[in-house]
């Protein structure tokens, strides 16, 4: 069980990733991660028993913009000390998923009662990190403004299975003036490991979206007039593939709650 | 005068700049320059007297995208020895167009008649050095398979004027796959030298161009079902500047006639 604020550990400092962890590690944070630590890497979490991981990093390594991995852990360890040197992934996210054969079981705010020696962690990198960088170029998001995130959709691309793994593409919506979306193309070209690249502009149709059919009703479908969508694949599509393998035991991040890093966001450009 | 091909001088390679530019000084060859030297930088060359190079100068710093300048002679000196060391721009392109107070006046294979000591020389990049890398990427130019060239419009995109020089902004249009389109957006980012990214995507209206309507019908109109169009700055924005501007004398390549040069392509890409 995660232990709650202490006397004199009231207050934690929200542009701080590790105190953003420490708040969900023993403070009883258990909100978004929206906004927290700016300016830092947040990141998708899968965690399988080894059984399943050997696959699950094959489906990551041939769909890389889906699924763009920034860590793996040793089999066993709670640990990812690439991200941050006091990582504990069992409590330092504020909630989790918990799912069995492929069917959602529970929320939790800690997994330690779930841990197991065979279970290893992927960490994947996540939108908000380009968000960032094209808020940082004066590019507007509307859905931000309203506390939405992009729209969300099924499309008719396939991705490469591996294993038991399989899924089609999901994708994220964000729609732009043509020289917004120019510039939009080349800014998260520069950061592949958190999705990079649009996979596809203009007409939704081709690939198999409708635009007010958005997937759960999550995000914001709106192309104002002069705009044009772009899609970007998206952090869903692994989740699509491990409910489709059914492992005995997966445990994930709960929607918009996730894990903060130490990493910048500014440190995945790669130039 | 030119000379023509000497007896022991009946061949040349067409592969080579340094033959180019050797056959038009002094072999007769007054042909187009596309598919001349691959790999190698073709220029768009304007010369204008001192007084009106300054502000030609200024114009083309103001507005990089149309104007993306890779040499300017010292002046007086026929001479660009960053494009190339035997060049001399007297005699060294295959036709040359003559302007007098912004009109057209004829057409020479030679301007050694027309050189002065207050002459200097402007070597803008061309769009054929970006066309290179799209098709090295495997990415279809349908215009090339077909002998023809961009689809060449004036937009209502406005440029920033230097003194006298003013212009709309003139841009080319290539159509694509949405796939190929973000892949031609990354690539030609990648070539600043060499009008760089487009400026447009999409809705042709937008930026006041009507498909049909090209330039002098210059080039290739047409967007296949389930591309969408994309548009570049045109370096015949300057030459419309030129016309504006009306300088005394204007010596320019002739259309597809270009300026052959040693410098590869590949070392414009800025990454």
């Amino acid at each position: 069980m995660k232990q709650h604020t202490q006397v004199g550990e009231t207050s934690w400092d929200r542009k701080n990733p590790r105190d953003v962890r420490r708040a969900a590690r023993s403070m009883g944070y258990t909100g978004y991660t929206a906004g927290l630590a700016p300016g830092h890497v947040q990141a998708n979490i899968c965690i399988l028993p080894k059984a399943w991981a050997e696959d699950f990093l094959l489906f990551c390594q041939r769909n890389p913009k889906p699924c763009p991995l920034l860590s793996r852990s040793d089999v066993g360890s709670p640990r990812l000390p690439s991200l941050a040197d006091d990582l504990d992934i069992r409590t330092d996210i504020p909630r989790y998923h918990i799912f069995r054969d492929g069917k959602f079981v529970e929320e939790v705010t800690d997994i330690s009662a779930y841990w197991q020696d065979d279970l290893v962690t992927f960490a994947l990198g996540c939108s908000f990190s380009f968000e960032e960088a094209l808020q940082e170029a004066g590019i507007p998001l509307r859905f931000l403004s309203n506390n939405n995130v992009a729209g969300v959709y099924v499309s008719n691309l396939p991705t490469e299975p591996a294993g038991a793994f399989a899924a089609p593409l999901v994708v994220t919506m964000r729609s732009f003036r043509p020289s917004d979306a120019i510039r939009a193309i080349q800014i998260t070209s520069r950061f592949p490991n958190v999705h990079g690249a649009p996979v596809h502009i203009g007409n939704p149709g081709t690939i198999g979206v409708d635009l007010n059919n958005r997937y759960q009703n999550v995000g914001d479908g709106t192309v104002a007039d002069g705009e044009i969508p772009l899609f970007w694949a998206c952090g869903l599509t692994p989740q699509f593939a491990v409910m489709s393998a059914k492992p005995s035991l997966c445990i994930t991040h709960a929607p918009s709650s996730m894990l903060v890093t130490d990493l910048r966001n500014a440190s995945l450009a790669v130039l």
